[in-house]
This record gives C-alpha cells, sequence and structure tokens, in this order.
C-alpha cells in the first residue's frame, strides 16, 4: 500500500450549497497540502455552481442550517472567511487537483463546455472518471 | 493491491430524491461496466424509495434545485433520459450488483421484506454491510 | 492489505438532521463492533449537534422525509429506538472512537471548545484529519 502523499482521492461534488462546497474545498486543500492527488467531478447542482456566470454569485446553504447557522455563515464570509472558490483555486496552486465535469449532468442541465469556469479542466463520463480515480476512495460530498 | 476491477465498491444510498438516486445509479453503473462489484446498502429514505407500490414513482428534487433546474430535470425525462431504477436494472444485467435494505431502516419505517420492489436482494444489519464491502470503499449518498 | 478488523474509517460528519446522524451512528457502532477504529470529523450541522447545550435536543429531519417520514421516525423514537447519541456512546465503550470537531466550522460558528458535550475528544484541523485518517476510507454524511 502507497504511503498516504501519493494516494489519491476523488471527490463527487453533487451539493451547490455554499457550506458543502466550503467543506468540499476545505477536503481538497487540505488533501492537496499533503500531496495526494485529488480528481473532482462535478454533478448537478455543484456543476451548476461551476457555471462562469455563478461561481462568483453567493449560494444558498443547506435548509437546515436555519436563521442562526445562515447568520454565522454570512458573518464569517463579512469576516474575511476565503469563499470555497478561492479554496479551491489555492489547492490547484499548490497540489495537483483535476476538475472534470459530468458528462450526463452536462445534458440534463443543458450546458456546454465553454459555460463553464476555466476552473474546471474538462467534461467526462462516468467510466473516465473511475479509471482517473483508480483504486483511491471516493468521497460523495 | 487488486487492480481495479476486482475491487468491490459499497455504496449507501440513504437519499430518496431523483437526482441523488440519479447519480448513485449512474455511479452504480459504471463501476458494474468496469467489473467492479457493486454493495448498495438502502437506508430510510432511499429504502422507501424502493417499495414495489413507490419504485416507478416520480421523486422529489433536492431543494436546491430550485424552479430551474426542477425544469430542468423534467425537461430530461421528457427528453428521454433513463429513470434511476431502469439504470440499476442495467447495471445488475451487466455486472455484479447487490442490493440490500437496512434492517434498522425497515424497523423504522415498519416496513416488512415483501413490501420492496424485487430489485432489492434482502435484507441485512449493519454488521454485515460492512462483512460484504470488505476492505472496499465505503460511499454515501 | 490487512484485514477488515485494523481498517480504519473516517467519517466526516456535515449534516445535523436526526436521520443522517442515526445513520452516521449506526455505520460508526457497527464497524467499532467489527474492531475498527473509527475517526469522526464534525463539521457545520453536524458540529452544532454536539454542543452541549443541544446534544439532547431532538433534531430536524431532512426535508425529504415529509409528514409521513416524520411520523415514522417520532413513532420509532416512542417506541424505544435508541437516540444517535446514545448509539455513538455505546460505540465508543465497545471499541476505538475518535471524534474530533472540524477547527474552521468551530470558527465560523463561534464556538469554543468548553461548549461541546464531552463526547468531543477534541478539536482539529483538516491536515489533522488526513494525517490521523491514514489511508482508510474516507465517509462523507
Amino acid at each position: 500500500m502507497s504511503d498516504q502523499g501519493e494516494e489519491p482521492i476523488s471527490l463527487v461534488l453533487f451539493s451547490g450549497t455554499d457550506d458543502r462546497l466550503t467543506a468540499a474545498a476545505v477536503l481538497t486543500a487540505g488533501a492537496a497540502a499533503l500531496g495526494r492527488p485529488v480528481h473532482i467531478f462535478l454533478q448537478y447542482w455543484a456543476l451548476d455552481a461551476f457555471r462562469a456566470d455563478k461561481i462568483n454569485m453567493r449560494r444558498p446553504l443547506a435548509p437546515e442550517a436555519g436563521p442562526e447557522g445562515a447568520a454565522a455563515v454570512q458573518q464569517a464570509h463579512a469576516d474575511g472567511q476565503q469563499p470555497w472558490v478561492e479554496t479551491l483555486r489555492m489547492a490547484k496552486e499548490i497540489g495537483e487537483v483535476d476538475i472534470q465535469a459530468c458528462s450526463l449532468s452536462m445534458d440534463i442541465l443543458h450546458l456546454s463546455a465553454d459555460q463553464l469556469d476555466p476552473i474546471v479542466d474538462g467534461v467526462e463520463g462516468v467510466a473516465a472518471f473511475y479509471v482517473n480515480a483508480g483504486v483511491g476512495q471516493v468521497v460523495f460530498i
């Protein structure tokens, strides 16, 4: 078994809420900082969040956040907490992070590759996702 | 470490929304097509979606879909996108896919085995789930 | 590859709904019963659920539960189903279960360590989480 520094990790991003995208970005940055290759596969509402015309917009939160949770998150952003997309950009600079859009989700949302933010590296099907993930872990967020 | 073709993957299906069930079905079909055994463990609202009297019904979406996302998904289905359960049936035909209901969730939802669609292969507890999953990956959806 | 009894599993708990916390507690107890070390990393709304002043309160359910699902869960609790926190306490007694709060989520929610229930063993950053998880699986709930 290889040591952790070479062990890839694959994140399937499904949700496009600010809280889950932030959790995903932090898990990505942490893995990248440890030298682990990170493969990200964008589906559904997470894919929608990576549209060039939406990627810098404020995202909704999970319904369970409630008013108290929403206020805490808003305050954290006002206090300078990095937006999730900036954490992902930083992770791409310090490590090996590959971001691919799921081709089926592209079809469902009627998106073309040129509508995605350049942080997305390409579009692939689920078979290619598994081949790139190899035997590494898969985490669904 | 075995090569990918023999590496099992276990999916814990918790959510019963159309979008997450579709994502799960696609991940199942992709793994099955690569020759990987797939173990599916049904909990809570995903289990409810596998009831014989509900499995062909249209499911709700995650709240974050919003009206625009809901319209896109509805259009994709109208355009012929395969329902999640058909993708799962196809995956069972081409590969080794075992679908088990979580016994605790069966109790919570007051379900008996004969109320489940025949695509479900049986009912098991969490210990049996782990034994069947072996050292393979666990993905929670 | 080590046998399952020594294979650690890491659960990132993000959601604080009763249904997902129960699913997480059951997966924890099952792994602990098989002798697997379990690392739990608390983020966002799951972390909020571990506050000392909230840990014994009834939690909301995922919106998809609906009135029928909510009634089933309420009835199960009335019939004596163990609360998720009791399942976690039991898992800590029978196995090796380490529960850590995510330091970034502590900041976002303005929590200090003394506000958490003693079932939480400490606070750590994402890098420490990965180091403790090792090459074991990561499951996001």
